[in-house]
């Protein structure tokens, strides 16, 4: 991709596609009281990641911000993720690691 | 609004907003098992509740043919929803069958 | 609506179908060279709108913050927006104040 | 990816930013009025490009026909965009392109 912050863009939306599953995935557990947060923090991460990644793309002044509040969201989400032994939240708690360290990248 | 479509579009965003309240509020129910759907078809139908919205802002020649989609979710949503006595299930249901209604008339 | 800031929701919800209506006009105007940095604008203010609408009606934990950054967004849209005298222009300079005002408020 | 339709929402991803970048550099251009429509599909197709990506990931069951609109609005975003010897605009319309087929598979 020739675009500025290619590879933030890409931890974005891999971040958001893993959000995303992990919820559905969530939902269909047995026990989906002990996801709730877990689906909670998932919706929010994904839709604030993929705005994360219009705004880079568009090269838009506010992306830097945008990131560093993306990199918090993340991070909540990911910590989440990573108190359960699911496959779908261990996956998705790396991608939210790695969408921390882009974004942070990112916004310095 | 002196914008195309505003009642569709109003109708959009009052169903997104309930879809939203409602996934979040289901998550704190007691039995959150039993919501799962609710709150599965709430995430779907808060977003493509928003694309329309967007595209009839814009005036897009695929306006139509989205709120047409749009109206299929919202009916699956709102189903869902009139299944539970929870309020905000109420609520959603009653703003999702007037987004259905809007939807329909707005891509005759 | 029974939805916490429900005030912040609708300004936010009116201001992004304002800023796709306007970015739609502009790109029908004689001078759009002119109008280049007000639909820039216009993208990036309706989708960061939508968000800050989302996360308040989820009760986000990070609506706040979203709703600063968004509220310095509708500050430069507007501010753009308000150096034209096309009747979309005025209107969405007038959203995007609107939207400021209510985007602070929720953050303070 | 372990997500179902992994190639078309890598294709929907991709189309998404090429469209965000092939906007924003169009209102850089010296003629802005030629690129008009050529923005104005760009801002459509990149946002029903996310909602695909996100439905694909969700698992929903409304992906299909999302996919197939989505099909839609990228060939109109493509073959505008391949009127235009821009780089942006070619490596939008390849994107865009790619995008129709893998929706249209997974659609099928």
């Amino acid at each position: 991709m020739a675009i500025n912050h290619a590879e933030c863009i890409e931890a974005c939306n891999r971040c958001a596609a893993y959000c995303d599953f992990c919820a559905a995935s969530c939902l269909q557990e047995e026990n989906t009281k002990m996801m709730a947060e877990c689906i909670r923090l998932d919706m929010q991460c994904a839709a604030i990641c993929r705005l994360a990644a219009q705004y880079m793309a568009q090269g838009s002044e506010f992306a830097a911000q945008l990131c560093s509040l993306c990199a918090e969201v993340c991070q909540a989400c990911g910590e989440e993720c990573g108190k359960h032994d699911h496959d779908h939240c261990r996956q998705c708690a790396d991608a939210c690691m790695d969408c921390v360290r882009e974004c942070r990248k990112m916004a310095a």
